[in-house]
């Protein structure tokens, strides 16, 4: 173990890429479109390099993410792991079936807009990341220190509250959880108290969208009451009117620390950024590069949270940082349902972001299942910054071929995340409804 | 050689630095505020790992560089190489001296904005290329791959054209060199044929600000006779008022790929912009971060030409070109005199950088000294990106002591570039003009 004995580059290459679509428990969490499935899609992907190292990724599972990391993993063969422009140049050739992104609509808009750029992106953040990890533990670095250095020790997440039942609807196959229901004022405060004492979070972000605003309003307040002075954040995923948002910001004008894409779309949004003080966030209007310069033109956002999965991996991530710094534009981190693979390399890339001033967000809790040996752990609200060789995290195989299985047996309901069709099971005839929704 | 003999992060920690100024030499180029010195100030960085791998850096040499170099150096015992944030962030720790910085003219404002922090960014450079060369050899990787994998195989450089002396003045002690005189229109495409044949360039700059600008206009269209649909361009550093750079660019629309600088300030530059279909380029009004937002949003510049130096080093480079890909600004590179570590060091970020659609400005053909072994190549106009560890250069310590022996020596009136002192050995009593000079 020492520094004279380098490494050859090419015990780099990548001798073979294992794609494993999994299936993941997920609570009956609502959101504006309606509610999540029982188990939701993610791909775990593992690169393989000559010397036997493997790197490990995670991004969406949804069928139209298989579809293009299938032919990339197989352009990606002799690749080497520390070439990762190159990675995303072979992604560039990958053909994109116009139908799955031309007007379509990814879980009801909630992903933000969908082009052929973004799907990509997708798909290459789990290689990206795969291939860090393998470089990482080929070097015997940390990811952050092959990504410049950890700037702090640990990252701070948010505690992500959301209206819930006690369970998914009766007969529908589902694992239990001991969260219960909260569909109100007191049940979302009891949902955070219990945050704070498994996890020790601070900060509080609501997911909204679900009940008329007053109902939430009131629901942030009473968060504001037994929280007093932490950091409160309403997300409704764009479901609002302009004169909504601008009604809900003035009442929650005192407690929040920003207020998350109360509306759709950036005209909109630097509507109602125009018309109040408190900060807008968004994972929505923001999510590629291309939408950055009319967004930051226009002061329609104060915050944009990067979901390191629709940016195009870690390196993207730190040079969206870099374009918000300079534009003077906060900058955290976006989840949705991930496991640990995610959980690591967000942690990471957060590590060595200068001036995050914010708790990046994660679903993590929310998630009973794991691909891992080891979950990760919220200590104090903060996931410490792994100092082992790339992301510090191992792969329990049993689990990932039983997760493996489950995605294998299903017949194809659930393999595409659809919250509407979710919520059909509970409410025949329910649509995600269009925005604005009030 | 293989994979599993990962290095140990300790191995990793800087055990000395050295820091050595030399006084390099440098032809009677001539430019707006005057004319090169005989010889030119550049501070050459040396970390050196526990383990004894040396990683090599450069940077302007003038005083006030070297006064932050020092106490900074100081600081890097026992920091490791591949920690460049942390690098970033004791330079935060330095005191600048105001007098330095505020309203402070570096070279006639030739580098443009002075500002604490980009001083000390200008000093950190020479240490992020240098802990990256030291990374590099340690894990077996060139800078490149450590920068994300370089996207082309050589990196194309323009011929970097001066009106110039055949020699400086008599009596000044200067090394001679074998150029001749250019102080027209033959002179000028006889440089630029000299170019070609030597180094194999296809693009031209000419740097002006010199004559009045109709001498400049006829020797960029002779240039346009003598190499027909070769990119052109021509760099008067802010001489000219609004007025004289849009005749100027209407003169010689048909053949400029882009104009530099015509004049002086982001105002003025988005004037000039709004008035002409050139492109306008700037390594004077964008040399900063800071100076992003307001440059951008008015579309004053269309080419931001990075000066890794000023901005940071390689890392921050590639940030800047990020910035600039989201707003559809075009970037390349900027030279001032420098020797073969910063040439290399300029193309393995460059080689990074996607859609670099313009050759690289380098003075580097002008410096006949170097310190190192063997110098960088250019052929065909290219030089080719080096795949060996770290930068791939290596020290010549004899040429090193040489440099530093010739500052050492030097009572002080060459250690901080001074171009209108230069010229005023020839012109007594020059001053170096007001902008607009024209």
């Amino acid at each position: 173990m020492t520094v004279g004995d380098a490494v050859s580059r090419d015990d780099l290459r990548i001798a073979r890429v294992a794609l494993t679509p999994v299936l993941v428990a997920d609570p009956p969490l609502l959101n504006t479109q309606g509610v999540h499935q029982p188990y939701t899609p993610r791909l775990i992907v593992e690169v393989v390099t000559e010397e036997g190292v493997t790197g490990l990724g995670e991004t969406y599972g949804d069928t139209k993410y298989l579809d293009l990391a299938r032919p990339l993993a197989a352009l990606l063969r002799g690749h080497r792991v520390d070439d990762l422009n190159g990675l995303s140049r072979l992604a560039d050739r990958l053909a994109v079936d116009a139908a799955r992104v031309d007007g379509a609509v990814d879980v009801g808009g909630l992903r933000g807009v969908q082009t052929a750029e973004k799907l990509r992106l997708s798909v290459v953040s789990a290689f990206e990341v795969a291939c860090l990890d393998a470089l990482g533990k080929a070097l015997g670095l940390p990811v952050h220190a092959l990504l410049g250095g950890k700037v702090r020790d640990a990252v701070e997440y948010s505690a992500y509250l959301f209206y819930k039942w006690a369970d998914h609807p009766a007969g529908v196959a589902a694992e239990p959880d001991d969260w219960g229901a909260a569909l109100d004022p007191a049940g979302i405060v009891a949902q955070a108290r219990r945050f704070t004492e498994r996890y020790g979070f601070t900060s509080f972000k609501l997911k909204g969208g679900v009940f008329p605003p007053d109902q939430e309003i009131a629901a942030v307040h009473a968060l504001a009451d037994a929280f007093p002075g932490h950091p409160l954040r309403l997300d409704p995923n764009g479901a609002w009117s302009v004169p909504t948002s601008l009604k809900v910001a003035r009442e929650l004008a005192d407690v929040l620390e920003y207020l998350e894409d109360p509306t759709t779309g950036t005209a909109a949004m630097a509507e109602v950024a125009a018309g109040t003080a408190v900060p807008l966030a968004t994972n929505m209007c923001v999510t590629t590069f291309a939408e950055i310069e009319e967004a930051f033109t226009r002061d329609a956002v104060q915050v944009v949270l990067s979901d390191h999965h629709y940016w195009g991996g870690l390196r993207r991530t730190q040079q969206l940082a870099a374009v918000c710094r300079a534009f003077g534009v906060g900058v955290s981190m976006h989840s949705n349902t991930h496991l640990g693979i995610s959980l690591a390399a967000m942690t990471h890339v957060a590590a060595t972001v200068p001036g995050l001033g914010h708790a990046c967000d994660s679903h993590y809790p929310w998630q009973s299942e794991d691909v891992l040996t080891a979950r990760l752990a919220f200590e104090d609200g903060a996931v410490r910054v792994p100092d082992a060789p790339g992301l510090g995290v191992e792969l329990d195989r049993d689990r990932l071929a039983f997760l493996h299985r489950r995605w294998a047996r299903d017949d194809g309901t659930l393999r595409d995340r659809d919250d509407a069709a979710a919520m059909r099971v509970a409410e025949p005839g329910w649509q995600a409804p269009r925005t604005p929704r009030w």
